[in-house]
């Protein structure tokens, strides 16, 4: 049945090849949006709403039809898959959380007391760190912590 | 069937015991250990194989009996949940390597080609980073980019 | 292997076992403490940690010993069944959130944008409604709104 | 194979498309549906069957053909993923449904005896409060009491 | 840890022992209780609550302590296997429930409406119907209609 | 790739749209067919085969194509969801199961001996019985005992 | 808690460990019993009734006391693994059940009808056939053909 | 988008549909064939590679084009439902699997030592055999014996 | 929608049919591209990126694409199914990594200390190694050793 | 319940108590039973059955009980985790059987034709290979090849 709708994975194929055809990277796009690269990729493909502003930059910077830009605002469903992914360079972020994770889980609580790190006052980079034994992946991030309310 | 074998499981339940006893941090384990914090919890609760002289400063902090010592110097079976757990600390781990994972992934095609950062040659530490809209916990990890072999 | 520490589900069972004995019901046990009776319950079978004052007024009322109000104050693993629970009373919330859950998200996002309500930041009540077609259960939860943070 | 008959899904595609175009909110709907939000939303996007006279409301607002005012008064398959959802605002239900699940329960029983709170006989409504310190989202539900028959 | 909780399971063990040495059948106890064969099996081996009355019934006929005739007037969580079940006779169920649910929904519908069948306000026979073919088990199930709530 | 195949899916949408648009009910088309209700459904939507001249009764009645009525008497895969479904309406029927199936399977051993009741030698109705606390769905069956064979 | 219960695992612990006590094979106690060697081992280990006379046979060949003979006459609970087995010899069987499963069932249907085999009144045995190319293993089975009924 | 690949899938679909327009049977394409049936159906339907003499009177049998010829030759990827399968005449055989598999296991092991017996060096026949109480399925399997290798 | 867009599985699909079409094998297509078949086959189906020169020689041999060539020097996304596969030939690796796994991490450790074997930079062949008993596949694997960081 | 047996996990216990003990390796105790070392350890660790002259070597080794020597000889279920196991070391030989799965499976069948390499007349070996960017874990193994019967 034809309709109107553009879907989210719509616009994620049409800024993926616009992308390659222009020969962008995501710091590049980042840098014209004015935002972080994370942040940038994540909402150009469907893990998150952008601000009507950046949305139209990256309409511009990529050619996106107006229907695209105005689905990029859309509060997306955020659906991940649940089943641990096999590619190995996503595993292995499941692999710390698995093997750290009750390590990481202690601090969290030996310093703030019960309650989480935020993943949705959030934010993250990646970037590269230079070394002689061979050059390592740098990943930080932060969360606002979150005390359980006791009422 | 009574033996005198000494599960990695018993020695964690000995650390646990004697740490509440002994009213310890593992910041000041850690600190007693001569290594971060992360590190000293992972090895001390069965997620990795502690040097000689590392075993025997826990073992005498925590007055371990020496099968106990013995074990923390085994390399353990690193056996994490593949089913993701649960608890609302831990589990904004997975979150986040849902939502964010795509975008970690292409940035480390983008800066390094194809290959991953290691899991193995990889630290971490958590920090609480002080903020007037709230107090943040602080991740960093770093790992060895390893570009895949072509032969 | 006899070790010195009570677990949270050791504490769990004291707990259960002293309310039947001493015949209280979770209201009561809950106007004791001063709170409401959802987080006195959640709290005193191990879903989260009570403060010191309240830990102890848990112990005074059902017999604690001393152990069981120091683990009381302790952040537990709030680990739940991943898979959904068959229990036919606990089932029907799931299938609430199966049913209304989109309805839920598009209301949560006309009225506030792309983000979340916190489950940790949160409060609930249960109570019940007289009416002459038969009784009703009443839920009410209100949860801190996150927005996602752009950066 | 071509048929003549329209799904629930191509509706529902209809009627998100139609909301989109006419830039209607689900609250503006259900005011002219003369039913609440949640339940607006719900049998709009096909987890219900609408009584004629207000499927015929929907069709005149949003432009829907015969044929899709007729699907709506059919009983839909209400089938829902259960695996439980990755989309963070819809988690967090499954969160507190896990969490404080088996408080609720015990609520349950201590004011009305064996039985449940039905999914079917319910009602529900989310909305926004005004509070300094963020604002929050607020969930109420009702639902009969039912309770087991025995014989 | 010692305490004294007798659970719904240690029950359930003894009335099956109390049972076999008393060589009861449960159509025997079931007449006993005056109640039907499968709510006093089902009630006995922890699926119900027993009022009062025939909680103690069932105390003096299997010699119960009062620990357990207090047990089982609990609401006990009435977990069962969400993973279909491999025993041929309980399978079977299951096949029907598989193959003919989906004609069975659409005769309620046709006969009632958007709305369920209630498991909860419910009852259910088995009983042996000869047949020159091969004696046949009868299942007769009756439940309340339960409509859809608009609001 | 272009085939002159009808699969039984194709045959089952077919089936459904002449219902629709010729205003049938299923107790009507089995009136016709001359069986019942349940088993009419069940094969016309795809999980049985109908002997040649029921299905030539259901081709004329729903103007079906020579090839759907050729279809309809081939043997089906009769596949159905091997986890449990999520429709309230047709999750009722395995909660029943899951809830009240050790209760038949003492039943069935009490009245038989070893062995079960058969899901293929079976039949089943649904009917509206009136019932002034609110009119009740009933549900019969009858399965042939199958004895497990010892040799 | 203790009882005066024997499970049906306790009785099949006490069968193998006579067995290897007594060093007897399963085709000796097979023949002294009177049936088949792989109903008597299906029987002695779990997944059987035995009748009265065959289950005292047992007894005395291995020892077993009153109430294991006892145990030996009762319906037990089927229980397999519904994961697929992965010790190398019994997974074998399901490769064939799945590599050959389609071809199996094209046959009945071709032969019988729709139905099925019988997997209750059903018999099976193993023997060694020799072969210069090395020995193979033959499994035969029967079981009676089911025809799915109409009404 | 267009490729010139037909694959196994359009290569089964052929089949089927062809022996369905000429009215043929699987013992009868089989004889043709000069095979047994069920090696004759396996391959046929996707499961297993015919030597070329054997896929050319597939191919002239049931008018199949040369590239359907060519694909019946190549080794296929022998991917069955790891989950088992839902419909009733093939659950059977991994009934028989889970309830007879460890007494299948126990004579393989009695007979011939630590091994297993082969699914790939393996023949199966499916034949009819009357019976006044009910004709019945018999199915005949060999398969080689491999003896674990020690090294 | 249509994009210009061609995926990394549509490259796969125009690889195979080209091997198909000019009757390549892959040990042939690995001597032209200048690297061993097992590094050939993957990249050129999909698990892994060419380097420009490589890709090159394979769009050449096999008639490729511009956009294809492109996109065989993508990262690609290696996902591979997490549940085991059921093809018998990939599944014997499998059941020697079940079998055989916990015996190769013993001697990882006994030989190396607490780390692991890289699959990333590793490298693999397979080869026919002729015996009179039967021709035996033999499979060879290198991988760098990785040892846990200690910090 | 006590009985005399001895289980195969008891046996293991045993033989990695002793082993620490004695402060053995693998490799020393291969040397002594005069096979491979992977063999060895599978054996003693309960993956393998043991010829009765090894069973006995092993047995003076590791000072073993009669019984521990006799159920080396039997032939254990080989039951392994069909989830992925998530040790890292382990695991990364299952990323490699699904990143290089399909890669093994086009050689053999290039080079054999449809089958697969045995599992079972199976043997392997791990071994340390210098190299001065890093030394590196080197696996060997051979499988005889089985071609699939015709018949």
């Amino acid at each position: 049945m034809a309709t109107d709708i553009m879907t989210r994975d719509d616009v994620t194929a049409l800024v993926i090849a616009a992308k390659k055809r222009k020969k962008l990277s995501w710091e590049g796009i980042a840098e014209e949006v004015g935002m972080s690269p994370i942040w940038t990729h994540m909402v150009a493909t469907g893990m998150g709403a952008a601000p009507k502003e950046k949305a139209e930059i990256l309409g511009r910077l990529l050619d996106l039809p107006e229907a695209a830009v105005a689905e990029l605002q859309e509060c997306p469903s955020k659906d991940w898959n649940r089943d641990i992914p096999t590619d190995p360079c996503i595993y292995r972020l499941y692999e710390i959380a698995g093997v750290f994770g009750p390590s990481f889980k202690a601090m969290v609580h030996e310093k703030f007391g019960d309650g989480i790190m935020s993943a949705i006052d959030f934010d993250m980079s990646v970037s590269r760190v230079e070394d002689p034994k061979g050059d390592r992946v740098k990943v930080e991030m932060t969360g606002k912590f979150l005390a359980y309310k006791a009422w």
